[in-house]
Formats: C-alpha cells, structure tokens, sequence
C-alpha cells in the first residue's frame, strides 16, 4: 500500500498492521494507483438494459436496485429518461427509494436530453459523447468545436442544479489523443466530478489502458471514471490497470450485461479487488449477496450463469488433479488465493476421475469415517483410476470401492472360509458404517 | 508493427503495404513485442481434461486433437501418460495421427515420469514443478537445489532422446525472484527449448506479468511460453501483456476448459489477437472453424457456450441501443473492431424494444422492401418504443406496426369512406406486399 493511499482510505477503524507481502496487492511504486480507494458505477439498469435479452418491469428495476444498494454499490446508473416515457417514470420511482447509492442517468450531451434528467430527481448525470473520427463522421457528424461548445452548456447547466456530472468521451481509444485532452481538460476547468474514458468497442488492451489513464490523470483534477466493453476479453484487465493509472471509478453491470456481450462484469471485478486488497473490499461490499444478485438478474433476463463465471461459475472452486488436491488439502492457498468463504461459497476437490490422487482420496476415506492407512489409500486410488479409464465415474462409484476395500481388509481371517455357509452377508452389515447406498463388493487385489 | 517484428514474420507473399494505423496493433515501441510473431499451445487435451465435467473418450480426444490441427494451433498438449493407463495409449494414439501440430505432453519433474512420457511418440515434453513457497512446503516438499538437480536430469534425459523440451515453473508469481530467475538460467545453458511461466493461482495482473516476462526474457535465450489461469477474469490480457513483453507461445483451451474456472479460452485469445494483428491471425488460424470446435468441446464436457463468450456468445454481435445500431447500419466500424464474417457469422440489429431508434427501424422498413420517409419511421419507432413500454416484443411485432402503418398511408382518401361497405378487407389484401404472417390493423396517428 502507497502512502497515497493510506491517506485517501477511509478505514479509520483500527490503525493498519503489518501484514504479509501479497504479491497480487497494489505495487508500492504506484503512487497515483487507487487499487485501495475505488469506486464502482453498477449500470445493469442502464448499459445492462442494452443487453439484448433484457426486458425489465419496474418491478423489476426496483428489485435490482435495491440488491444492488444492499450490495454496496456506490451509484447507480439508469437509462435515460428520454428513451421512453417508461424509461423516465422508472428513473423518478427509482430516485425516490432512498437508496444509500447515489442515483445517476446517462444521457446524450443535448440540452433537451439535460433538462428531462434533472427534473428526474436523480443524483447525478453522466453525459456523453462520441469524439472518435468514426464516430463524429458516422454518428452524429459533429465537429470538436461543436462538442466542446454542447459540453460546456449542458454541463453548466446540470451543475446550476446542484446535482453532480460527468462527462465522457465515447470510443476514447480511437478519438485523437490532443482532441480528447482538450475537451477534457476544458470540461475539468468547468468543475465536472468526473470525466469518463470509454472503451466503446471493446479492443483496448491493458497497457494502452494504463497509457492513456496516466496521462489524463495529468490533465485534469477531477476523478477519472472508465467504461470498458469486453469484446476482446479484457475488460476486468483493463477495469484492474485503469485503476493502477489512476482512475477511481469502475462502470460494472452485473455478470456484465450490455451492448454486444457486455461490459466488465460486477462478480469478476470483485474476484480481480480481493485478490489486490482483501480488507478494502471487504469493509465495502457484501460479497456473500453476489451469488442472489447473479441469479436474481440472470433470471430477469433469461440467461445461465456461465459455467466458466469467476466466483460463482460451477467449477470455480473445483480441484480436480492429483497434484492439485493434494496440496489444497494441505493448505488451501496453494492453489487458491480466493477464499470461497468470502463469498458464502464452499471448495470441492473432486476425486472421481483418473487424474485423481492418493491424498484426495485419503481425504474422502476421512470423510467417510473410516480407517485406512496411507498405501490402503495409493491401492485405492490405482483401483479408481482403472475404472475411470473406461467410464466416467460418480462419488457413489468411488465411495463403493472405499467401502468395498475397507470392508474386505477389516474382514476376519475366518472370513474366507465361512464364506461358503451364509456368514458374509452378517458381516457386510456390520461393516456399513458410512452412510449412502449398501456397496456393491469389488474384487480387491495386493494389500 | 515494429522492425523486429516484420523480420520476425513470415508472410512473404507480398510486400507489406501502408495501412491505416490500428490504434489496437502492436506498439511500434515494444521492441520485444511477439504480438504479431506468436504461438498457440492448445491444452484442451491437458488442462481441459482436468476441468470437472471433463471426460474424453480415445475417440472423442482423436477427434478433438484433429479439429485443433485443421484449426492451425502450434502445439497440441497431452495429459500425462503416467496419469493412467489409457492416459498412455491415448497418448501413443494420437502421436500416430501424423497431424500438422506438434504433440507435447506434460509430467512432473521426475525422471519416472520423463522414461514414460518419451516412448510415448511426442514431439517434445512440458517438464512443471512448482517453485513457490507454498508449493515447495506443501505440494512436492522439495528445495531450490533439489528442483533444479531434478531439472537438470531430466531435460538432459529429455534432449538425449531428440525431442523439444520446456521447463516451467509453477505458481512463478509466488515464487522467489531470485530462485526464478537462476533456475530459469540454468536450464536455458543446459538449452531447453523454451522456460514457461503460470500463474496456477489465476491472480496475477498485467503489468505484473509484462515486468515478470520482460525480466526473464533479458536473462533466457530461448522461447517463453505463459499459462494464466482465469480466476479473476485476467487470463486472455494477460496473454496478450506477456506477447508484448516477448513471450512467445500462450497456453489455451477451448472456451478455457481446465482447473477451476479455466484457463486462456482459444477463442477470447483470437477475438483478442485479431484486434491487434488481423493479416497475422488470418494467414494461420481458420476461425471460421472456432465455433464447431466450441460446440463439439461444449458437447463432450456438457457445458452451455456463455452467453457473453467472445465471438460465438449469442449476442457478441448483437447491437441494440438506438445510437449504437444508427452508427453501425452507417459504418459497422463505428462500433465493431471485429468482423463477424472473419468468423464465419452475421451481425444482427436488434430493433424491438424501447431502446431502439429511427435507423434501425428504418433499415427494417427497407428489409420488408416497403416505402417510408424518415418522418415516417419516426413516427413507427415512437409507436414501437410505446409498446415496448408495456411489454416485451418480437420481431414479428415491429413488422406488424411497420406494414399497418405503411397499409394505412397507402391506402386511397377513398378507404374510409367505403370502409363501412366490405371495401377495406379486399385493399388489405392488396397491400400484404411483404411475406410473413398478414398484419393485424393498428390504431395510427398523426400524418
């Protein structure tokens, strides 16, 4: 942690201690980072709406907000209220829940769109523009001249109202790089909260990112919000290097619903910041709530979680090599720096497969209460690993041939010879100490 | 592109024409950049198959490994043939398939698994131990100077045998610099084929591994190959930073089947690479095959396709807000760095819901080969953004309004009057010019 940062950081609780070196922390030579001291802008409710399958009721928009709210979220971003006369009705109920997170819109920078949002009663106004060439040519075909002058009017007058504003360039990756530090720096002058960078189309990548962040930090004084599209997968990358240059605030939605496939997921950018600096997002956000808000907006919008989701995806905290599970078992964070706890979440190590190890499979005889020594466990596991070649193999098939094994190695010598007479049934009984279905006997080879 | 790297590549077709400046290619700064010069390792058949749901039959893995070959990845990497039995024939199998790719398989560093894995027909061996703390206290129980004797065995054993070999590190951003770095010296001496660096954890960032790999590639003369697992959601940037840095080869799966929630999928990695360097990708990867190798894997490990994956996510071409689908019905450009026809797919304009514009509505008018003046398609795009309001729409909706609309404007001064006498039904025939199912009337107003 920079010195920067500890003072920026509003802890105040207790005076922070000295702690072990995390390598994935914010790097002390950053001192304009603010990995400790960001800010998230949750905008399911506007570039979620864009989402494709997005459909959302007011009923609806009021459920997410509020879980968003109880999340932890700093703002809220909302459509515009002149998308449709619902769009607008929708912000105003919104703008009255007394939500702790402050309420934001997104409009255009129009003076007609500017005088319908403020009267919506919300918070906050995020304005935007397009400033690349592709965009001034084939969007709304305006010179910078003219941008510069919409931005300066719609600006004083959403600040005349006492409410806060930020202006954004749109597609600022591909907009010329002294146009852009114009308009911003004009804008800065002004008195914005905030100006935005916008990964419009999706193709930024991480050091391009840190570039243009580090040197617009340089430019204004006001706090610098980013936008990223994941088109190119890097969204949370991008979202995690933004704020290494100096950004402080992060638009997020949530499993990243947007335009196209979306924007910088909330869970994901949840699972980057723990990572970087467990105490700041955990003394922020409810994290166990992650899972309920997925599903809850998931649902809304007809989709699945993504299997391969960070967090809270089906396999998440699945161990499943050898080599893998056997040092989890022996300390979790060999494998994993995220604590699946944090999120109200278990590890499973999965052992039903032929890439299974002994140590797994000790763990599973432990579970099962019984009591087998550590070569017991390698023949067992090798037994496993056969069967696993020519099928796949479920717990209850591994736990058949735990039990099997136990049993025949805890039968009396007598066993064998009375077999013939009716004993063995009596004694498989006795031996069904475990719960689950009775186990089928297998033969049991060495030991 | 850099100097380097024109040297580097090997196109030769033709000589390289002035183009214009792709703000996402490579930076003619990065003079150790590969971005344009790299390598795929295609580890579907290795990481992926220790994904939970993974199980691959021979004849599953076969077809796999040859859908990847006609795909044009570098290398294709096996599980270890000491993981099981038919580990090893499977193994030996797909060796004998006499593909384009190269077959690597990975083992531990242990000259057991080493006499194993050179019988087995590959083309070279991925040699892996972990070097961290917690790994070397918790996983193998080994120190540094046990490791790198180990090391030295086995990849002089490897070599003697006249096959590639890498060594890698496991966990290298947990471990120690110092150690790093002089085991990495060591074996690339000895002349391994290339060093790799994993983050097995999945929480490295970007710029941690641009200095990680830029550090390494002033101390190794050969290749360096980079596996980032996906735990927080940075495993295709941070193949893309460790490019830039001089790492050449990347580690994939497809969709990033493997440990947890995965590796670098095959096709964010190309979505990504395309971005930067289309004439490179496109001269070696087929990625119009991308999606039938994701369907075929999605089917074997029983997994839906993400609705927000790169490229093949349902919706990653799909554009909805009215500003957007304005701009790319003018220029697809404007909003649209990849090309959905390089992938053998379609963009698609969404225009049923409130969020749609006059544009869209009007590129639909022209699709049902209809005729309407701009004032016309806004008074039907105000219609369609009221129903919105009330309920979700289809298509088939927005065409009703469209064809009503235009029916009524057609419609000779004559219609009303003669309404009353049976007239109407035979002129709403007359004007059902565009297929699909006949309109039902609308209230219209205005005009």
């Amino acid at each position: 942690m920079t010195a920067e940062n500890t003072t920026y950081k509003k802890v105040g609780e207790s005076i922070p201690q000295p702690r072990q070196v995390n390598p994935y922390g914010p790097n002390p030579a950053d001192y304009l980072s603010n990995v400790s001291n960001f800010q998230l802008i949750e905008s399911t409710l506007r570039e979620g709406e864009q989402f494709a399958n997005a459909f959302f009721t007011t009923e609806k928009k009021i459920e997410i907000a509020k879980a968003l709210d109880d999340f932890g979220v700093d703002y809220i971003e909302l459509t515009s209220p002149v998308a449709s006369e619902q769009s607008r009705k929708d912000c105003e109920s919104i703008c009255k829940l007394g939500l702790k997170a402050k309420i934001l819109t997104h409009i255009r920078c129009h003076m007609d769109d500017a005088r319908v949002a403020v009267e919506t009663g919300v918070d906050g106004v995020d304005v935007v523009i397009g400033t690349s060439q592709f965009l001034r040519q084939y969007s709304h075909g305006k010179d910078m001249q003219y941008i510069t002058n919409s931005a300066i009017e719609v600006i004083q007058y959403v600040k005349s109202k006492g409410i806060e504003i930020r202006f954004s360039s749109e597609d600022s990756f591909r907009s010329d790089i002294v146009d852009l530090l114009n308009i911003y720096k004009t804008v800065d002058k002004i008195g914005v909260n905030r100006v935005g960078i916008a990964d419009t189309v999706g193709c930024a990548n991480p050091r391009q990112v840190y570039d243009l962040v580090r040197t617009l930090k340089s430019v204004v004084h006001c706090d610098i919000e980013c936008h990223f599209h994941n088109d190119t997968g890097c969204a949370i990358a991008n979202a995690y290097t933004a704020l290494e240059a100096g950004a402080r605030l992060i638009d997020v939605s949530v499993l990243g619903i947007g335009e196209r496939n979306g924007i910088t997921p909330l869970g994901g950018l949840m699972a980057r910041m723990i990572a970087a600096d467990r105490e700041y997002v955990l003394s922020k956000y409810k994290l166990h709530k992650l899972r309920d808000i997925e599903n809850l907006v998931s649902e809304a919008v007809q989709v699945n979680i993504p299997f391969n989701n960070p967090i809270t995806g089906f396999c998440a905290f699945t161990h499943k090599a050898g080599i893998h599970s056997k040092a989890i078992l022996a300390n979790p964070s060999t494998y994993e720096i995220l604590n699946p706890s944090d999120f109200g979440l278990t590890r499973y190590i999965h052992f039903a497969h032929r890439l299974t190890g002994w140590n797994a499979i000790k763990t599973r005889v432990e579970q099962l209460n019984l009591k087998l020594t550590d070569q017991q466990c390698k023949i067992i596991t090798s037994k496993v690993k056969s069967l696993a070649d020519i099928r796949p193999l479920n717990i209850d098939d591994v736990d058949s041939i735990i039990k099997d094994y136990h049993a025949d190695i805890n039968t009396p010598q007598i066993f064998p010879k009375s077999a013939a007479n009716g004993t063995a049934d009596i004694i498989d009984e006795d031996i069904s100490i475990a719960d689950g279905p009775a186990p089928k006997r297998a033969k049991v080879n060495g030991h």
